[in-house]
């Protein structure tokens, strides 16, 4: 048990969003060792289909697997709404995915019985929350709505700071553009589901856009923090968890604007990075 | 000749952006057959090293030469600045690049000497444009901006009209921003070439902001519409236009959300398209 708890904490993404998991379980999880595989040749996943993701997602497993790993998580939203069940069916080890944590916190978290989820194109399409809601209680209603310009702007560093400098105001009326739509149609809901990896970064603006719009306080379930709250309580149960000192180490398929994004994610800089071919 | 001309025209990009190409060649040569691929499966390029974009333009390539084309145009910005030279000696057709026409049109609009390019961040880190230009004339300045954000606003639908709905502010604060930053650097210009085959749709948008930044008339260089002028003017010299009825063959390698998109791009809808792996 303590050998096996030795091993590497495997974690995949189609690109860097999510290393908000990362830094999610480094804080949580200190002593263990994690390798992350971002798949930016072929980012992002959020507009392909369904099999072009479960094709991928298992390129990224098995060389994660060729490095001995005790856990894979899947930390992007589309690869987990559309290959989980395959990477689950494929492997020996536990799979944890980016859905299955939201939705649980979601279920606890809602008093009024109605959950709103974000996301991007691919992970609305699947329908993988509303599924993994009504699994948990049918009586939930759902609304769930695509948001495809908050992942660049993520990536473009415009995080809606509360200012009035040009970004802060293209970021600000995104955010009330599709918040705005999702309040028309659930009017009722009083929990937000971040469901893509990138949004923890603009946490701040989406919480005080709906606030305003809702006119009420309204729970936000950040996925990266719930994966990383259910791989420790995977690993603890299982005796897995590892003690000692962690560390990270970050592969890419393609290591073009690497290093700042990832800083951004990740909350510091990035020490090493390992380019690789899938 | 006769039968030469007979043959199609080749076009692919990354995505769906290289419609643009397309329909100002339909517009143009309405008896051309065009073949079209959207590497639909691996977009976006512009955020992708340049060994990964030659590859990938390869593999391109290779599948349009299978179907017998008269002349390859890369309507990809991006693949332009990467690949270009790579496909020019791999192949015994005319190739002909989206940054070279742009270029010459830059050259012969500008009266001050100083031009703006804005385009993704591939095209702008590979200097393809300032390198064009300078080739061409060399006391001419070029300034450069990445404008990451414009790709997934198009592809989104907002457009940036002249109204007041939350998307037309949010188009309007993020046009605002690019081009006030590119005017701090280069009050002097009077040409803005579009180097990204997105940015004809947001091109009324683009004008209006500049004309009011730079408070002049700016001369916007239309990266498509280039690409189909220069295209005429090789064929036509070659001896190698066609007669007869034209047509567009559509080949993606994902077919996720094409016909909304595409259409936008097109001016009208799609009539077929056909998935394929390359």
């Amino acid at each position: 048990m303590a050998d096996a708890g030795r091993q590497p904490i495997g974690v995949f993404d189609s690109g860097l969003g999510g290393l908000t998991v990362v830094r999610a379980l480094t804080e949580r999880l200190p002593s263990e060792k994690i390798l992350y595989l971002g798949d930016t040749a072929r980012v992002p996943y959020g507009s392909k289909s369904g099999e072009t993701v479960v094709r991928y997602s298992r390129m990224s497993a098995h060389f994660l697997m060729g490095r001995d790993i005790k856990i894979l998580m899947v930390a992007c939203n589309t690869a987990s709404a559309y290959a989980l069940d395959a990477l689950a069916a494929d492997l020996a080890i536990p799979v944890l995915g980016a859905v299955e944590p939201g939705a649980d916190e979601a279920v606890a978290a809602t008093v009024r019985g109605e959950v709103g989820v974000i996301g991007t194109l691919g992970t609305v399409r699947s329908g993988s929350y509303p599924r993994a809601i009504a699994a948990r209680d049918p009586r939930i209603r759902v609304a769930q709505l695509a948001c495809p310009l908050l992942v660049p702007l993520v990536e473009e560093g415009w995080l809606g700071g509360a200012g009035d400098r040009l970004e802060d105001r293209a970021a600000a009326a995104i955010a009330e553009r599709y918040l705005g739509e999702l309040c028309a149609a659930a009017p009722n809901l009083d929990v937000l589901v971040l469901g893509c990896t990138h949004y923890p970064l603009v946490r701040a603006l989406l919480a005080r856009t709906a606030e305003r719009l809702w006119d009420r306080p309204i729970a936000l379930v950040d996925s990266a923090q719930a994966m990383a709250r259910a791989a420790d309580r995977i690993l603890s149960q299982a005796g897995l968890l590892a003690g000692g000192a962690g560390g990270l180490s970050c592969f890419v398929t393609d290591d073009a604007r690497f290093a700042e994004v990832a800083a951004r994610f990740l909350g510091h800089p990035i020490a090493t990075v390992e380019k690789v071919d899938l």
